[in-house]
């Protein structure tokens, strides 16, 4: 059980580990110093640890993955947006 | 095998994911639009994947984890260094 609760805490801190910087790229609308390729990087490597959870039938790995998967791609649609954005 | 090398590549990919964004940070000196909560709560998220993963004795979940707890340990020192330094 408390190796349970310390996986899934694991999992629910760094799958949502993206959230913050996502809203801090939404409000300031900046995304300068922001490295598209570790968003490049990431996005594959959880891609893959999601086929590896799905080896290791753990189901935590798998829901982890496939959330971070989806907040990095979020963080590419945030990039594209603000770094073509002109103020105006 | 073939899982060796897809949880291998998968642990070598997201453990330096943070790789470019520090050099990114070094080269521009600028680290205004780095959230500061996600370097936070990714440091304690991987750290308690590592704890995770000794329970699994799963040597690829520890020592990816490792590594992204040290490269995330450095992006601090940068954020905290080009965070406030004045251009002179």
């Amino acid at each position: 059980m408390t190796w349970y609760l310390i996986g899934s805490l694991a999992a629910l801190l760094t799958s949502f580990g993206f959230v913050p910087q996502m809203v801090k790229m939404w409000r300031t609308r900046s995304v300068k110093d922001i490295s598209l390729l570790t968003l490049g990087q990431l996005a594959l490597g959880v891609s893959l640890w999601t086929v590896y959870g799905v080896h290791l039938r753990d189901p935590i790995i798998i829901a982890a993955n496939m959330i971070s998967l989806a907040t990095l791609l979020l963080g590419f649609l945030l990039y594209r947006r603000y770094s073509a954005r002109k103020r105006t």
